[in-house]
């Protein structure tokens, strides 16, 4: 087989086959085959396209480039979620605990941020000592134990993805629902759940730009998981505006800890809801969405929601006082207010502003190699749509440094004041499963 | 400005402007810019295609990235033929001869042949002694002098098209006009000629497969021709059989010495007066197509043709008794004589197929670093179309090893008598200016 030859036939649109797929990732991760010759074949399937099982093929030649988590010595159903990724995206933080309390598994992989969105990893980093390295036995206990751990990938997790990403990056081939997908995919069957519960995002601060291209990818993935065994769905979600008040490693985990106490913001929660009663079905704990909605409001109330969090903290070799205490978290130097300038309404916040807001405060990395401040960032006290008056506090800024003009100016072009009333886009768009 | 940003343009379907092709040449030829991106754009090239005035930006951007050939100190106007590659051309020995018998300043560089496909220089060096190598002094003297010369590239010509040449023909990108005729019009540009006839060849042996396909590219070099300032004209002719009769080095240059004598094959001969006929139009000699074609036949009728081709070998080193004697030319060991099997007409004779039966042989390279045998060959006795009775002569071949059983299997299938009579493609099926 010549690799060249399987690039000619994706450039003529033809479909590949499993050995050819196969083939070429064990070729790429091997080093036999070269970055140059694996990203000629990107852009052809970007612009050529795969068929629905070429995807699924792909999907498990790079799940099977490495390990392959194995879950069984974990009773019942192991769930899972992933989030395509947004600003302001703490759900793993609250909803997590709120699903192990009603007696889900959750033996959850995160990831870290980059750019302009935030990672889990580093959120739960904010707090002192915790530790997101288990090694798989560790894990495994931890699960059966307290029925949560959050963990970072190992990096013999899916290596034919670290690898393919990385080349994507820099040769304008990450837009590609094929290959977008089986990234995403590889990795979440590699992690070895039964259950996958997909956030897929769309707007400006998301990868996908409309509900029309968030629903392919997700049907996509919905697909593979199908083909795989796994119950794969899905929640279609916004991302035009923040997630919640707060940006920002620390602030977001206050915010998650205020969520599972019930004093969450309404959008978070209710995105929190739904996926919970998602998961609550997918794991078989309930077979109603109403009843499953009302047994995360109960470990809400009885407090053992958070407790949750607590256990997964003290598991890992956290702080739990900065649970019990947000105020002990890490605090920036400053909190600046930020004041409309004139009345009228919310009209945009947009979130990849807001992203790249926070992460010039220091919140975020711009390259993988930038240490994060888990101190600062950006709570929103009013959201897309809200009345403002004319030096209405619209959003503190934590900060280490005194603002900059020329932030403040990114500011205010941010968070843009009209006169006429406008309706937010709905939070969560469609269920797909 | 960011390479990716270039890419993620052409994958969008935009054009690239003249900065950024600019920058990418630049940045690629200085190492700046790394393969595994210029791979990836030349996919979406390959794909999305590119604009006439991209293409002529492309193509000065090339031209400009290495020496660039004054040839203002030979007085007239200097003409340049191209081939785009076939089995059995060996046109520019023949052609280039006749017309500047007729007074024309023949400066030419030539290639080297590489798989299926013969290359000039190779033809040339079968003559004992013959130098390709001249400098730049040397080679105007000796068109002033004589009125031709034909060299190789130097290193220096184009180093562009070198290093995207060698990366397309890995990564599958090698099918595509824009990048096609930016990569032979760089060369022709950078060669200094005032005017450029394309020879665009179709068919099983040829880049492109269809008359159609042949026409698009000739329409588009024309058009980078036009946009530079040069008279370029271009035929489109047939490689679905091979030209003349001889496939291999020394029977190619015998080939041409008879053609220059009036005793060539007739469709052979036909091609280098059509082309001699455009190319005297071109240099002004002569203005009407039927007077050039007198001409040429006047130059073959009095010796002064085949003269010009001792004139050249003399010049460039070359033993001129082996012109005046082509026996003395390198022999094979063998020469084999296949037999048609059954009655009937010759109905295929794919130049694809024979040229790699010729290379099999020795008389081509399967990599550039393969060793020539100038001796060896084919030499059809029966063209597609031609009447053959079973055991008549359809090819001699010239080897120095006998012919295994693999090889004469292949060389049936290749020459294919059928029962009923059929009519050959014409040779010319176009001319374009």
């Amino acid at each position: 087989m010549r690799f060249v030859d399987i690039i000619n036939k994706k450039r003529e649109g033809k479909s590949l086959t499993k050995e050819e797929i196969q083939f070429w990732i064990d070729g790429y991760v091997n080093e036999e085959i070269p970055d140059y010759q694996v990203s000629a074949l990107c852009m052809a399937i970007v612009l050529n396209g795969m068929e629905s099982r070429e995807i699924s093929d792909l999907t498990l030649a790079m799940m099977n480039s490495g390990d392959v988590m194995n879950l069984e010595a974990i009773a019942g159903i192991k769930v899972d979620k992933h989030s395509t990724g947004g600003v302001g995206d703490k759900t793993s933080l609250a909803l997590l605990p709120m699903v192990s309390a009603c007696g889900v598994k959750v033996a959850k992989m995160s990831g870290r941020g980059l750019g302009h969105t935030g990672g889990t990893l580093d959120k739960l980093e904010s707090i002192d000592g915790f530790d997101i390295y288990l090694d798989d036995e560790e894990f495994v206990k931890q699960v059966n134990d307290i029925n949560i751990a959050i963990i970072g990938q190992t990096a013999q997790l899916v290596p034919a993805d670290k690898k393919l990403y990385a080349l994507r990056d820099v040769t304008g081939t990450v837009q590609s629902v094929p290959l977008i997908s089986s990234s995403i995919m590889s990795k979440k069957l590699a992690s070895g759940a039964d259950t996958i519960l997909l956030d897929v995002k769309y707007g400006d601060g998301a990868f996908m730009q409309t509900p029309e291209e968030a629903i392919e990818l997700a049907k996509t993935m919905i697909q593979i998981g199908k083909d795989c065994g796994r119950d794969t769905r899905a929640m279609i979600t916004d991302m035009n505006q923040p997630l919640g008040f707060a940006i920002g490693n620390a602030l977001e985990v206050k915010e998650a800890i205020a969520t599972l106490k019930g004093e969450g913001p309404a959008d978070f929660t209710e995105l929190c809801l739904t996926a919970g009663s998602i998961i609550l079905q997918q794991a078989k704990v309930c077979d109603d969405k109403d009843k499953a909605r009302q047994m995360l409001l109960d470990v809400i109330k009885d407090g053992s929601a958070l407790n949750q969090l607590k256990l997964l903290v003290k598991a890992q070799g956290g702080n739990v006082e900065q649970i019990e205490h947000p105020e002990l978290l890490p605090q920036a130097k400053y909190v600046v207010e930020m004041n409309a300038k004139k009345s009228g309404y919310l009209a945009q916040v947009k979130a990849l502003r807001v992203g790249t807001l926070a992460m010039k405060l220091g919140a975020g990395r711009a390259t993988k190699e930038d240490a994060i401040n888990f101190a600062v960032g950006i709570v929103l006290n009013k959201k897309v749509s809200n009345p403002v008056n004319e030096g209405d506090v619209i959003a503190y800024v934590h900060t280490d440094v005194p603002l900059s003009e020329e932030w403040i100016q990114d500011f205010y072009d941010t968070f843009i004041v009209d006169d006429e009333p406008c309706t937010p886009e709905p939070l969560i768009y469609e269920v797909l499963q």
